[in-house]
């Protein structure tokens, strides 16, 4: 069993009117300390593969490009992580 | 200015509707190695303070025990990080 965690992220310039809205509380809340926020997804994948058995990574790659992540707008990242059920 | 990570996730056995959303699409996408998927948010923050100048780790808790998290069904965790501006 293998974890993935994915990091999908507005792309650098795009606006992020949830991000703004949550600021805007924040410094309404007395955090006037707080300049910006950004929102993205944290995805945890479970998948079912040894590792070798499956090209993971372009697995992945796939996932994010056809249903994670908004190429357009998006950005993403991950990272692999072995999990030796017992 | 000191960047903040902030992770909230579901808190385990809370059912994640949203992540078996994702989970089904991915199977009939062709992806029928994909067994769990959990959604949560990444934010980003932005915070105009000097280390040392403001207690950022309580800050940021309180930030997320007031808005960022539910701590009903959610948990969260969050990194700090230094960045110096010129």
């Amino acid at each position: 069993m293998i974890t993935v965690q994915v990091y999908v992220s507005l792309k650098q310039g795009v606006l992020d009117p949830q991000g703004s809205a949550v600021k805007q509380s924040l410094n309404t809340l007395g955090f006037s300390e707080v300049e910006d926020v950004r929102i993205g997804k944290h995805l945890t994948l479970t998948i079912d593969a040894e590792e070798g058995e499956v090209d993971i990574e372009e697995r992945v790659k796939q996932m994010c490009e056809k249903l994670l992540a908004n190429p357009v707008i998006e950005d993403y990242e991950f990272t692999i992580e072995e999990v030796v059920t017992s």
